[in-house]
């Protein structure tokens, strides 16, 4: 085990461990589905959520605000926008609060309910004197709309933060025909003001995120923590495939174009072609089908598909040689097909320094052997939009059988106070690294 | 061509089919859809539309009543239920004038429609001396629910007048989770009461119906109107699969259980399965992902099946088939998949009787060679449930391209007059054929 710089006892970790857990049940509660956890993007929940978390924050000393794009910020000092009067810029931890539909409880909530304890427990281990003992700020992060899950287009609160919003977003729109633009103003939030939530490079020291690994890795290898290397790269596109709505009966198969079928061809090949491949995933995880009577032909379906892989390279072939596989079916079948690219990310790599410093953190604690794991992240994160304007590090906990995305998500205890200690000695360590 | 017993004009049989199309354009104006035609059971749509044709029914005299299931009936005579009294036994006309989603705007309505021109005419040729004119009452019903798109199953309100309404229909849901029997207190219908919608088959001499085709047949020969000799059998199911909701990134596929490749290969087998025979047709039309978030693994999938043929014996042979292929691809994913059936009939013949004055009334105008078209309906009709308490019959129209189900669909002018003589001819072959 590396020394640890934090001598706080066991016991303080594990009550703070045990805090996060209490606290992602609490936020379970605020639900916009009955009998599960959905919260999306400027929605009632997002508001009530926010005010506990700040609640939270306030708790734990540090001043609070909701950004122009309603993500909510912690900071300690008395500066709250850390970003004028020479004050130090600042080391981010956070994660989001957004969910998809009937989520799990950690994805998100668990990196931002951990990062207030490392903020608690490093105010105990340096008496409150903040600037001189570490040497930059802290500030907590909790952004909004990582998932999606609204308007089909993810990463909006961290994308506001790097400075990366565009235009074009305002007209996205959520199920009920509601724009972004609308929402916002229904929230409260004005959609002129976006830009005042961007901060400038000169302002952060870097990112760090905690998150459950949302794969089998770790719990494979029997070990608790992980540094990341990397993020994956992804993108995102709706597919609608056209062709005509007829009568059920009365229509012979030769004479029809049936979008349906021609959609689950694509969404086979989808399968084929990435299974063929090595880091490549891709899913679909929408499907509708127009008009949608059961005595129909279907005339229309829409669906998603997601495309990650390690390198950008790779996940473009893919999506080339599917382009390709989608002309012949669709060709075949009589039917047309479109696709919109709704987001597009290049993999994102970790700043050496701050896998390092996670590495040293991981050796502090008992939750691995010596040479902690380093595994990219199939999964997007915040820190593909933070690594555009800061250094990014992101530590992986445990996640058991790989389920997320799904109510029966968890991480255990244990877990959460090894990652706690980790992710506070990295803080310390990151101080160190730059001081000597 | 055979000799006319009408004696009216071309001129007032080219009016009434002007009149028809006019209608059709008027209802289609009733809709719950923006810029497209939809109109459910039990909706402010199918008030409205009662109202309106219980006004058109009045205009020709008839009198009118809204029966325990919401259908709309018109009557010639002093007696507006016609079973009380020593009253003759009626022969009904009609059809449905409730729609699928997005549809066009003959599907059901022209029936109605034309069976009101034929009341018109017959009583110019009678002179209004119905009863000793044809020696039986004439009832024109519109019937609600033919298309089950709100609940999913279909000829509710045709199941009402035959008396075989089922008790667990009433907990049948909508999309939006109301129950049928809600609907009905809802609309100011008394769920308790639905069975003094039912008649007796002593009440009714027969139920004819004029119909668009729903299919390429008559395009395809060139001709104007067919003799309908039964209705195809068919069965409708709702599939469930189940699998895991997973996240999409962090799942590798040998950790996947993705219900929607699953539907997606048991939708393909329904197209094979069906194209290898003759006369079967199976339609895979509503398909939904759940939970239907771009990056997570669909864990549930619900599609529809549409499963018809002329005989009964070789509809349930292929349904058999196919339940052991989705045995065969759901095992093989890790899948489970169950099927619930919401609608079955066999297949209803039409009484040769009305075959034949359907078919000399085709003979008397000019739609036709010598010996018009019989051909089978693979499309369901109100005369299988009508089957089974009265003979019916059905006389069919041209659909260009045979596009139905569709905004698309149509019917020409000159059809429809064709349509109306034919089947105001058939009217007085009947009584003529009944009285000697």
């Amino acid at each position: 085990m590396t020394a640890s710089l934090l001598h706080i006892s066991p016991d303080a970790i594990a009550a703070s461990a045990r805090r996060v857990m209490g606290r992602c049940d609490e936020l379970a509660r605020e639900t916009s589905m009955d009998g599960g956890i959905e919260r999306v993007y400027l929605s009632p929940e997002h508001a009530r959520v926010n005010r506990l978390v700040a609640e939270w924050m306030r708790e734990i000393g540090m001043s609070t605000r909701q950004d122009a794009a309603g993500n909510q910020i912690g900071r300690l000092g008395s500066d709250p926008r850390g970003a004028t009067g020479g004050d130090e810029p600042a080391l981010m931890l956070g994660s989001h609060l957004d969910t998809v539909p009937d989520a799990g409880r950690f994805d998100g909530m668990l990196g931002v309910l951990m990062a207030m304890e490392v903020v608690r427990l490093l105010r105990v281990r340096t008496d409150d004197q903040w600037r001189s003992a570490l040497g930059f700020a802290l500030e907590i992060i909790a952004f909004w709309d990582e998932e999606g899950t609204r308007f089909g287009t993810a990463l909006l609160g961290s994308s506001a933060v790097a400075g990366t919003w565009k235009d074009e977003w305002w007209k996205l729109t959520d199920a009920d025909g509601t724009t972004l633009r609308q929402a916002f103003l229904e929230f409260g939030l004005d959609p002129g003001r976006v830009g005042e939530a961007a901060r400038r490079p000169d302002e952060l020291i870097g990112y760090l995120e905690a998150h459950i690994e949302q794969g089998p890795e770790l719990d494979r290898r029997g070990e608790s923590l992980a540094v990341v290397s990397s993020i994956a790269s992804a993108r995102r596109f709706l597919l609608t495939v056209e062709g005509e709505a007829r009568h059920a009966g009365g229509t012979p198969y030769d004479m029809r174009r049936d979008a349906l079928l021609g959609a689950s061809e694509g969404a086979l090949a989808v399968e084929r072609i990435c299974r063929a491949e090595h880091h490549i995933i891709g899913t679909v995880g929408r499907f509708e089908a127009f008009p949608g009577g059961v005595n129909i032909v279907p005339g229309e379906v829409q669906f998603s598909l997601d495309l990650r892989g390690e390198f950008d390279g790779e996940r473009d072939r893919v999506w080339h040689s599917l382009s390709g596989e989608l002309d012949e079916i669709m060709g075949r079948r009589g039917l047309r097909w479109r696709a919109r690219e709704i987001h597009s990310a290049a993999a994102v790599a970790c700043a050496p320094l701050l896998q390092d410093v996670i590495r040293e953190g991981i050796g502090t604690t008992t939750a691995t052997a010596e040479d902690p794991a380093t595994i990219f992240s199939r999964a997007g994160h915040d820190g593909m939009a933070m690594g555009g304007i800061t250094d990014i590090g992101m530590l992986f906990l445990r996640n058991p059988d790989g389920i997320s995305h799904h109510p029966a998500e968890s991480v255990s205890t244990g877990d959460v106070a090894h990652g706690i200690r980790a992710l506070a000695e990295a803080v310390l360590n990151l101080s160190h690294a730059r001081t000597t």
